[in-house]
């Protein structure tokens, strides 16, 4: 399930609205067959996997990330009846479907058919690998990444907005890659003003990843030309994608935070002190014990002298 | 030689003005002695392991983190001469002994005594065991390490002060048993009139190792009865101890930071955003270049909940 996993994140971000599904197909001890979503969304992850293996998996053990789809569509028919067909002795699942069309009648088809199935393996790692999907079913939006280079002391900048550089080259590196694995990535009018940034991806073999850029400002006049527009947080159930990143500044930050629409934070941390710094801003906390048990920190690495700390939104 | 490092941190913070050492003697590989310098600074580590060790070491090993002192005082032997007529085999020193007293001395008369010297072993871990006495040595004033209780987004408290708490019960546990390694520790008079805070160690079976209480303020009127008292952060140099840990708050921190006077940081990290939060303010950072290569993250753990990041200033 860890290897289909891996498979699945290869079109993180580029599926939308469909998930992206890793599938691999084993029999008599060896990997007959590896597919995952295509870009687009068609096709799925088993189709994929059945085609690599030549078509014939009769017998096999299937693995998928998430619970075959039951719902034909004009892109192709429904992966329970492909496999229905196909006859594997036994599929796998890790994740269910929430999609109402789905939702265990997929597994439930399957077993129709004879089919062995196993539900629920690696089942949170599954589902972190397809958080955008997810967090557009349960919320009707993107799931969001908010990106912050912070200093020891949490400066994003010099009290003058100086912020070039914070981090050094390993870290501005890794976070252009994570910019690849997210379809929209947006900044506050303040960024545009004072960086004017690119929000490319410059990293060899990714560059035809660049997510689109969204401005977040009450003047929709100041969007440039090829950019999305939001004028307040909120608006990001209308954007087409499911991952989100934000790049900046503290303001448009904060008022993500405020309105408690941040689902992931990658701080990348340089072993640094400023002092008087800009700092992220007013985040609507009127007491200390609010800010606790909110965040988890899931992740941490090194990045050259710099540190990279993930931290995840608590939500029950 | 780890095992004498071990020792030699049972009375950190209490040998002043000596340094604090740790010895053991090994003999047909069974330690049969083992010393440290005692409270008050005597008797030193090497006259503890002898005596431990009975009185007889002929032919046994000792490993000292220290050079042995080359220098007789009125409260005891030259430890180079007490070893020299001790006649181990063999003595195996961790760092030199910067004192001009000894520097080097120590090692050349126990050669001329016949005993076999090994220098230099475990010197960095050896030097960094009795950091305090040797910045005193090198810089005429204590080490100073400097704590912070920071969230994610580096806040010290709210903007109204308020700091009550960021950090958990832990991290506040591993802070008072950290005081206990220190003989001195600062605050400014901000906190003083903010928090009242008692600095003293509450963890049972180190109550007495509380540290001297130090007042920074341009106010000698507003020293509480029993404290020491300081006008400037260079003033430091005239405070008895080799051991000056700064509790806070901001201002006395950042005063510290701007003349570059702290040694090492230990930041209580919780993970929790505060957004409007009281910072550090001004540490005299003109450009963002002056940040860099300034500080090393040298440890770090988890502390229930929170983490401990441990820095220190790089200094060539
Ligand atoms: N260290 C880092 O990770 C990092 C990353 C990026 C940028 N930076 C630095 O951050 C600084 C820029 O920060 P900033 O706070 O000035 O700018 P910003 O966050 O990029 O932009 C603030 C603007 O965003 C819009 N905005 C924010 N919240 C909104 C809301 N709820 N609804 C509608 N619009 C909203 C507003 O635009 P309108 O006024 O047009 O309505 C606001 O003026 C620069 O110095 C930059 O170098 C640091
Ligand atoms: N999170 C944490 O780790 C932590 C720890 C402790 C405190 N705190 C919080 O920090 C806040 C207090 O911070 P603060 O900045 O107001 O107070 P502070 O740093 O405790 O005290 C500032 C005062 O220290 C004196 N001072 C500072 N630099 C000096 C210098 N170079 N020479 C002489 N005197 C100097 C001055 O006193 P005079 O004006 O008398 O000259 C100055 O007003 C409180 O909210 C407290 O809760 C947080």
């Amino acid at each position: 399930m860890t290897a289909a996993i891996a498979l699945a994140g290869r079109t993180r971000g580029l599926t939308a609205p469909n998930p992206n599904v890793g599938c691999i197909i084993v029999r008599d001890g060896r990997v007959i067959g590896r597919g995952w979503t295509q870009a687009g969304g068609r096709p799925h992850a088993e189709a994929s996997a059945i085609a690599d293996a030549g078509g014939d998996i009769t017998g096999a053990t299937v693995y998928a990330t998430l619970e075959p789809c039951a719902h034909a569509s004009p892109r192709g028919p429904a992966c329970a009846d492909l496999l229905s067909a196909a006859q594997p002795a036994r599929v796998v699942i890790g994740a269910g479907d929430p999609d109402p069309r789905t939702n265990g009648k997929g597994a439930e088809r399957l077993r129709a058919a004879g089919i062995e199935v196993t539900e629920d393996i690696e089942a949170a790692a599954c589902r972190a690998s397809m958080a955008g999907f997810l967090t557009r079913i349960a919320t009707g939006r993107p799931q969001v990444t908010l990106k912050l280079g912070l200093s020891i002391d949490g400066g994003l900048a010099m009290d003058d907005g100086r912020s070039r550089w914070i981090t050094g080259a390993a870290a501005r590196a890794h976070a252009h890659v994570e910019r690849a694995r997210h379809e929209l990535i947006l900044v506050g009018r303040g960024t545009i003003t004072a960086d004017a940034p690119k929000l490319d991806v410059r990293v060899a073999g990714l560059e035809s990843r660049s997510p689109r850029p969204v401005l977040i400002s009450s003047n929709a006049a100041a969007t440039p030309a090829g950019w999305l527009h939001i004028a307040s947080p909120d608006q990001i159930a209308s954007l087409p994608g499911d991952h989100l990143m934000i790049e900046g500044g503290a303001g448009a930050a904060a008022a993500f935070l405020a309105v408690d629409l941040v689902d992931r934070m990658l701080v990348y941390r340089a072993p640094v002190l400023i002092g008087a710094a800009r700092t992220l801003g007013d985040i609507g906390l009127t007491d200390l014990s609010q800010a606790h048990g909110r965040w988890q920190m899931v992740d941490m690495r090194a990045l050259g002298g710099d540190r990279l700390e993930i931290y995840e939104r608590r939500r029950s």
